[in-house]
């Protein structure tokens, strides 16, 4: 998840004039508050270690979900380590949020106790603007997100690292019984990341050819929707030692060693559009060069925020197009849900107990995991 | 125009194997060629002056026109001052033609002697690759240009800064009674560069609203396409003495001086879509910063093809895209050419003799016209 409205550049030092967002007369008393215990980094090491918090009570309009699991997300790690300088300390991380719901406020409709029910990267945005009345809310400017960066004029937001979570409902997604609620949780970050930009720029017709780029948390699931979908699917990737799972595990048509010069003309001009998932600064023209005419090239790693990506002129007189996504909206969220659900899509995903999730942070700064741990909360929380 | 097959890096010397495009067996024998005049560039000085030359005769699927009137292009004037280093000398310009049908071969069906036809940017193309299926020969690899760039296989092609032209029929474009010659003739190229793109990314529905980036043969064509389109339509320029003629004679909504922060700053996220035609390079970040959530930024004036565009990255996560257009397909610019008609669309022109257009070549260079020379080719040549 990238997001939206944090300009890396522009963003003030931590202690100067954050507590603007602290609304201190809606800072909650204790009685409505409930208990909630999860796992916070509290410094820059982004070490996680137990931690007691409190969340506020069920109101009339949010769910209350005992989570069952949450996956880890590259972003989590950006925050527990300040990446971004933005984070604000103790951070209980987790946005790929999954488990049953606990209780309903007397206003919510779509969810009723014993349900599954899931929560994404946002919780919160105006319902206004011309983006949340389209069903966008992930690009809303006033975004609230999952976790700890931004308040909700009031309250401090912890994410799923732990036992409890409360969500206006209309943020929950409805968990289907038939998905996997482990390989779940990650769609709801890494799955809407692919989804979202594959629907919105039509990368998702029978017969067409989608290159995916990185064979990480989101290629993997890249790849699983585009098969879905009936496209044809290559995997661009620097390593050939993935090849054999691209092919064989995930049934992609096709493998290409990013670097090899051959491989790369010789399916020159061949994609309809390419979703490069890579957060390394790469270069792109080789990617345009793949595409048809009227390809497009859908960034999801955020590859320089800070850099001004370079974008050969050429390719985009040949109407290719460079774009990027981020999340997507609650709407479309539920229908990736729903058509994970239908598809037998879910993540690829190493469980972990809760005290391993350090060791995991490490592992996810290598690469080294296939393709996204997913903290078994409620049994070793 | 942009011609979408070329390199600029790549190209070779002119001298060194430019010839293999002459096949010389298809050199057709002088009672197979009519005899045509026009003016011509010698060398890189890029001065025209008359030149006597001889065209194919009328083939089957072929029409004659008599040429009445020519537009100059910009790159009329990069092709004949080599700019680009792919010119073949001489040079006769003109991708802008309009006259009147005076042969038709005995396979032609949309054409009759005495009618009206143009003559754009393309005048053959492969028939059988994708964008050719698609309509789109203007991004086939085998496009054959209107003059010189190109061989069609034995005849080298002089453009319509001449007597007369011939051209299969499949590439000529019927001229409806109403459209007036002279003021239609720049549609053919400049018209359907803006056009083209507008469609193609949706950027024509009543009620969005356009940035239009350079106010002069494109742009003020786009500004009349937009307002026909029922589109709100700001001008953004660098020169404040251009507001005037925006908004009162093209009857554009708004006017930004590019250089003013405070307009720019307070246009910015309300644009659906940009129309970028200038050539010069330029920032692209304000241009995005301009752009709603989802907004377009659409590059159709060659702004850098040696160095790469600078894209700051963070825009497109708000799925802002940057791509680009080159002129149209033959359908798409009959299309083009019939909206124009029904909309009283024409271009803002100067008409001039033949014998002015060394005159006019300068000053194009120096962008001092409004908005689009048209050799009177009739009556001066």
């Amino acid at each position: 998840m990238i997001a939206n409205n944090i300009n890396i550049k522009t963003v003030k030092p931590i202690k100067s004039d954050i507590y603007i967002y602290i609304d201190m007369s809606r800072l909650q008393a204790e009685e409505e508050t409930q208990k909630a215990f999860g796992w916070a980094a509290r410094d820059s090491s982004g070490i996680l270690s137990p931690f007691h918090f409190t969340r506020r009570v069920n109101g009339d309009n949010d769910i209350t979900i005992k989570i069952l699991y949450c996956g880890i997300c590259h972003s989590d790690l950006h925050i527990a380590r300040n990446d971004f300088g933005i984070s604000i300390y103790p951070v209980v991380p987790g946005h790929e949020i999954v488990g049953v719901v606990t209780q309903v406020g007397k206003k919510v409709d779509r969810f009723k106790v014993g349900d599954k029910a899931g929560v994404g990267c946002l919780i919160g945005s105006c319902g206004k603007c011309e983006n949340c009345q389209n069903y966008m809310e992930s690009y809303c400017s006033k975004t609230v997100y999952t976790y700890t960066i931004f308040y909700d004029g009031g309250d401090k937001n912890y994410g799923g690292y732990s036992d409890v979570y409360v969500v206006n409902e209309h943020f929950a997604i409805r968990f289907p019984d038939n998905l996997s609620l482990g390989g779940g949780a990650p769609l709801l970050c890494a799955g809407i990341t692919v989804f979202s930009p594959m629907k919105y720029f039509g990368l998702d017709k029978a017969g067409m050819h989608l290159g995916v780029v990185g064979l990480g948390g989101l290629g993997h699931l890249a790849v699983k929707f585009a098969k879905a979908f009936g496209m044809k699917v290559t995997v661009i990737s620097t390593s050939p030692s993935k090849q054999h799972e691209a092919i064989e595990q995930l049934k992609a048509d096709s493998f290409i060693v990013s670097h090899d010069m051959k491989q790369m003309e010789a399916a020159t001009g061949t994609m309809n559009g390419i979703i490069d998932t890579v957060a390394a600064v790469h270069p792109l023209k080789p990617l345009l060069d793949l595409l048809k005419t009227n390809g497009k090239l859908i960034l999801v790693g955020a590859q320089s925020l800070e850099k001004p990506l370079e974008v050969p002129a050429m390719p985009l007189y040949g109407r290719k197009l460079v774009s990027g996504s981020m999340a997507g909206g609650v709407k479309e969220t539920q229908e990736m849900i729903d058509f994970a659900a239908e598809h037998n899509i879910e993540a690829n995903v190493e469980v972990i107990p809760m005290d391993y999730v350090n060791k995991a942070m490490d592992r996810l700064a290598k690469g080294a995991v296939r393709y996204r741990f997913v903290i078994d909360i409620a049994n070793t929380l």
